[in-house]
């Protein structure tokens, strides 16, 4: 069985099976650099590099993890992924004395993840967030505009997403502020400026973009994986009553780009291999461009918990899976890219919010409360419509092994007031 | 009466009054670096720099003028951008000796623009695109949706805008590739896979962002100015039977980010002073974030011109001009960080398509052609509905001086067939 000379307990996001990539930098100075996360520590990559340990690979003499993002060994591609994962996980293992009889290597690479600060891992280029699953847009569509029309004729015919907003991507940990914006009331016709009273999260997964496309050129579905380096957390926050009144005919803007969390650890593809599954079934059968068949999806379990100021611990709020998704990531690239548009290293695509067949798994507050009209009752007694100021929300997720989890963590924000 | 040594004709785009920055390289090969374009040369800010001819600025030692994007000569603000002007103005002057009689610095620092190629001139983070003007979205209005309801309720409130994509943004002479992808014909209910059989133009200006403003602290109306550094033109290219079909509910997608084409040189605000006016009249009057009074816009003519495979010469099929946005650009930036969103150096804000009051005015095919229903008739006695295979589509604008013009250039893209 695959083990670590770093004890791991079975419930730790982290272990030898899972070696997520993310940038930190220590508490006590320091310049960012790229680490793997394992058990309760950081691996530090550059320190590795520098000892030589990547010498026969493509990133060799590269300083790819002197960086303080990804992207440089994103662009590198999967040959050079495959080569520094096996390294990392041939170093890390308990029959292995490489690293772990080196007392001094061991101290210059392994730091305790409570001693460092996760910094956002990737300078995006460019974010998309798709509407991937069909219970989210059919929750959405029945509210908004009835059970006959709930999803759009083009719902079931491609995978529909927006550009949005990469300057606004944060890492977990960051506060997030309420926006205020235009709001306009159902009783008037005019609007009124004030602070968003409609703020809610979104359950989502989100790929990165490894190397990317020239203009012009597009991804076939058969290639799309090879483009994924990997998967985070994502919190796309949204303020409902900024985004009803500003989004025809363009879309969602100011309600969506006060900010969107991501989870510190970008997880490799390679280390959700062991979790594929079957998506859910296609019907009509899409276009030949994103026909697609095999395990297309992932096993990964995903939750929702949120704790306001007088709570003395998170309480979930919601339970969801990332096989519910309609799409598959490989069918988002390939639509993405079929008329020209070019991805680069460092892309983010999101799924959208990620909501089940079951009322628990549905991903936001939008469709938890049925907007608003159902509010939750919290285990003290307090309701919530939306959420409130102080309120934490924290997405965690992970894919459950034999006697191990491979994890993505968590992304976590506080929402503060808004300004005054 | 300023004037240069360098002798500049009056239809020049580029007098001594206008001064735009690009970034080029020369064909004999050589790095790219900054420049400033001068009636028909390019001033090599950096070897101006190397020369010390900028040590009393903040710019001092930076380097911004050797690298291959102007965004960090943008992040410098505008105090830096006003020293180096005047610099670059004196030393151009006819009556200053410094440049005209330095035989050995005018020919390492002056170059023909025939002899360089230039560059896309920034390295854009994010790309909003506006959609400021009355004309434009009322006659697309009255096209989709009937004269009754021609514009949504929330247009004469807010500058409804979207996020468009960032690595699709080419710079002027990029030829443009016919984008294939789901087309839903109106006689079905499915739709089929083909190349775009409604192709457009849609002409526009884009400001940049200069210093930009931290997540959660919007900028104010009154010191929204301060954050642009210049404007160029932008062809925002799309195809709009792709868009039609997959817009709702969240927007342009694939029928915009196949490409985007701006203009080679940034025109400073500084340049566009002279030729400030006063934008449409607002009603109802805006909320209190985008109130403003004066002169917030500017006299700026704009041309589109079309020519074909077989046509001799370029034909010009709209005339429009900067002056008919209802929505200023302050009220823009306003508008986009009132939620807390962060705009960065070197982030572009289009304006959308510029129509005007009148039938030539109109910026795009959608609305000259009425959706293709009226089509063009060329001098050659071709027809256009929308853009064919081959067509290049030139966009050119400049404010009329006295005796002089301000000008932009153009922005210029040629239709290759679609991949088979």
């Amino acid at each position: 069985m695959l083990r670590s000379f770093i004890e791991v307990s079975p419930e730790s996001h982290f272990p030898i099976h899972n070696l997520p990539y993310g940038v930190f930098r220590t508490r006590a100075g320091g310049t960012a650099r790229v680490g793997v996360a394992i058990g309760d520590y950081v691996l530090d990559l550059s320190v590795l590099d520098r000892a030589g340990h990547f010498r026969n690979t493509a990133v060799c003499g590269k300083e790819v993890f002197s960086r303080d993002s990804l992207d440089a060994f994103m662009a590198a591609g999967p040959a050079a992924w495959h080569e520094v994962r096996q390294i990392v996980q041939r170093l890390l293992r308990a029959d292995e004395p490489l690293l772990r009889d080196n007392a001094s290597l061991r101290s210059a690479a392994l730091v305790r993840q409570n001693d460092v600060e996760l910094l956002l891992p990737v300078r995006i280029g460019d974010y998309t967030d798709f509407y991937a699953s069909k219970e989210h847009a059919t929750n959405v569509g029945v509210m908004f505009r009835g059970k006959e029309q709930a999803l759009m004729p083009n719902w079931t015919h491609l995978p529909v997403g927006y550009h949005g907003r990469a300057s606004s991507v944060v890492v977990s940990g960051t506060d997030i502020r309420r926006p205020r914006g235009q709001i306009k009331p159902a009783d008037s016709s005019d609007p009124l400026f004030a602070a968003s009273s409609q703020l809610d999260f979104e359950l989502e997964m989100g790929l990165f973009i490894g190397p990317g496309n020239p203009l012009g050129t597009p991804i076939s579905i058969a290639d799309a994986e090879s483009h994924i380096f990997g998967l985070v957390l994502v919190n796309d926050w949204s303020a409902r009553d900024i985004q009803a009144w500003e989004y025809q005919p363009l879309g969602p803007f100011l309600g969506k780009n006060f900010a969107t969390s991501i989870s510190p650890w970008v997880v490799p593809l390679a280390a959700l291999e062991p979790f594929r599954i079957e998506g859910p079934p296609q019907e009509p059968e899409p276009l030949a461009y994103l026909r697609t068949t095999g395990k297309t999806s992932f096993d990964i379990q995903l939750e929702a918990y949120v704790q306001g100021d007088g709570m003395e611990r998170p309480e979930r709020i919601c339970a969801s899976n990332f096989r519910y998704l309609y799409w598959s990531m490989a069918q988002q690239i390939a639509h993405h890219t079929v008329g020209g548009c070019n991805l680069r290293p460092g892309d983010l695509l999101a799924s959208g919010t990620i909501s089940g067949p079951h009322r628990q798994a549905r991903g936001c507050l939008l469709e938890l409360t049925w907007r608003g009209t159902e509010p939750l009752v919290l285990k003290n007694g307090e309701l919530r419509r939306w959420l409130e100021d102080g309120d934490r929300v924290t997405i965690t997720g992970w894919c459950q092994g034999d006697g191990y989890r491979v994890g993505f963590g968590e992304v976590t924000g506080r929402i503060l007031p808004a300004l005054p």
